[in-house]
């Protein structure tokens, strides 16, 4: 299907493009190993996908340049075909949903592409992309299942084998399967011994799903804070390519890919998106074995929202007890909300918001309850505010 | 003062050690220059600090070792002591003011320091670690004022030169003044054509201030969430370094360093804290000349308090218009709520919270208003949704 040979050429027309991204250790990410992080999203546009999209653009014929090319996404991969086509002096139309994030939707319009907006969700427009491709004799530009395409993602696998020979394992986030087949092919035809481990979000296991039961599966519904890795089908050359090199296929939850999203920022000074976080996910939970092992986790994209990444944040500070909300129960009368935020202030809890609520119907005729949200330290900190405004005679209700 | 030899010497003792962290293009930044970034948050202990304080530490007489090192700091220059003295097998002491950030603490200790923990604010901890020093005869690391540590910084100077030969300017984030002494000193010795900028907070411009009165300026007090450089008054060595090597000292404000903070989160996936962040707003907010130029800015660290960065992004979402509170006047009866929530989904607006009050004195006795948090995707979004509740018959307040 592909030959090393292909990786190797496609590494050389990237050269002067992509950027050799850098391996950064990362210790406290599970201390069991050696973790290290292959940072595809300081990749330019921010992801990996920049290097399929591009060497596949660069290897159509003169005339099939001449007609342009076309693309159905609303992420990563438009904006890898947008810079590919605009780098190699071609017309790229991207369509999109029409429901897109206007970043995305900008971003793309900036790399030099052309977007048709289409009404309905990703599959309405890929359907519109289809319709244009046999209309104008564009060509369609597969966000996975191309062996061009993967040939392209594969030199990532010889960037980490130059950089760290003594490695023994890969951990590389699964949507479609491009970005795992080129990885896998290259290193096993190179470095067998390698182990690749393969990671797909719990709510969008299509690969997973379809490797256990022996055939490419189709899910009618995903859905996953990873939407990079949504893909409710593996592709037939990555369904067969994954079968082939792949060790093993690991989940990984919801919870456990914003844990690992907080990890980047705060251990390592990185932004991931969900599907860029989901490797590192893998080998923080222990999914994968990594006791004493070398293991490179593939972050392989940066482009979060910056609303879901509030919210990521936000769920790590509650769950690692740096803030909380309490809500306390008090006598209406003057003075109490006064009193309780003297007690949080001389504990060092700084309050950033408080809702006052009087016409509760579980509460007293005579009392109401105050909702307070903290910013505290750590659950021991929450413990002592707690401690201390029951000892002050405020009835903390939950 | 300091020979450029000195610099060679502390790159061969910190090469085995540091990282040569990467110079990241970002285009974005400024599009009216060519805008590089060099990575000190990607450096090890999450900040340039280590270099400094590990040559200083590695270049003690062996009874100085063996007696061990005190430092105090509460942040970066602590971790950076630590780690340097635990590499080099001695003892470390950092003080810190007893109010510190839990996790700075911890990091520290894991780092292999012991730690004391000084009732009050900084001066107290410095003079605490002065008495310790004279007690126990501990060599004192300063956190710049020491032409070793300062050497050390200066490592920084020699990697961009290596890897951006044709660089017109770098920018440089001053608090003591360390950083840039070193930096300034081994690329003006080296190549005297390239300029050199240096940026303070507003809040905390003591160098600045000293630089335009010709002398050492102590400011009473500072302020500004770039914490990493909130100092007082410069050192003694920088201050003169400053003045023969740096050719222009510039302020940013805090809205200029939430802003860079988050465009570097956004455009380049890197989390930067307010100190490592102020070169990069000095570039994007003009304040140095960048037009045709190469400019590198470094960006100094990263450990940025998670609480922080959750308000910079919440500051930074509001200021363009990702996300916006309407106060909306209602009569007091069913259905209201549910009228207002249609028209802002129907509109493709996110609720995120709903505050419903009954009891303002401002409103009508029959009239309530209610507050709604929105994710929303720009300001023409906002607009639109304004417009929609207002032809809707509903009452925006503000």
């Amino acid at each position: 299907m592909l030959d090393i040979s292909e990786i190797y050429k496609a590494a050389e027309v990237l050269k002067p493009v992509v950027r050799h991204t850098t391996i950064i250790e990362s210790p406290k990410i599970n201390p069991k190993g050696l973790i290290y992080l292959k940072t595809e999203n300081l990749q330019l546009t921010g992801s990996f996908k920049l290097r399929g999209a591009y060497y596949k653009i660069s290897q159509l014929s003169p005339e099939e340049k001449k007609r342009g090319v076309i693309a159905c996404s609303a992420g990563n991969h438009a904006q890898g075909v947008a810079l590919g086509a605009t780098h190699n002096g071609i017309k790229s139309l991207i369509c999109l949903p029409a429901g897109a994030p206007i970043s995305k939707v900008e971003a793309t319009k900036a790399l030099g592409a052309d977007v048709c907006l289409v009404p309905g969700v990703y599959d309405d427009a890929y359907d519109k992309a289809i319709e244009l491709r046999d209309k104008h004799g564009y060509t369609f530009v597969h966000p996975f299942d191309d062996p061009l395409v993967i040939a392209g993602q594969g030199t990532i696998g010889l960037e980490i084998l130059e950089d760290m020979p003594d490695l023994d394992a890969v951990v590389i986030p699964i949507g479609g399967g491009g970005l795992i087949s080129g990885v896998a092919f290259a290193i096993k035809t190179l470095r067998p011994d390698v182990k690749i481990y393969g990671v797909q979000a719990k709510g969008a296991a299509s690969m997973v799903a379809s490797i256990h039961e022996g055939k490419r599966l189709h899910l009618s519904n995903v859905s996953t804070i990873a939407d990079g890795i949504a893909v409710k089908e593996p592709g037939i050359n990555t369904f067969e390519m994954c079968k082939q090199y792949v060790d093993e296929v690991v989940t990984v939850t919801e919870d456990e890919i914003a844990a690992a999203i907080l990890a980047l920022i705060e251990q390592q000074k990185l932004v991931a998106e969900g599907a860029g976080a989901v490797a590192v996910a893998a080998a923080m939970f222990d999914k994968i074995p990594v006791e004493g092992k070398k293991v490179v986790c593939i972050v392989s994209g940066g482009n979060i929202d910056v609303n879901i990444l509030n919210r990521v944040i936000n769920r790590g500070l509650t769950k690692s007890g740096r803030n909380c909300s309490l809500t306390i129960m008090l006598y209406d009368k003057p003075g109490q909300l006064s009193g309780v935020c003297n007690v949080i202030a001389q504990l060092g809890g700084n309050i950033i918001s408080v809702n006052h609520e009087r016409t509760n119907a579980s509460t007293h005729i005579t009392g109401c309850t105050i909702r307070v949200t903290l910013e505290t330290r750590n659950q021991e900190h929450i413990d002592t505010i707690i401690q201390g405004l029951t000892d002050a005679g405020y009835e903390i209700l939950f």
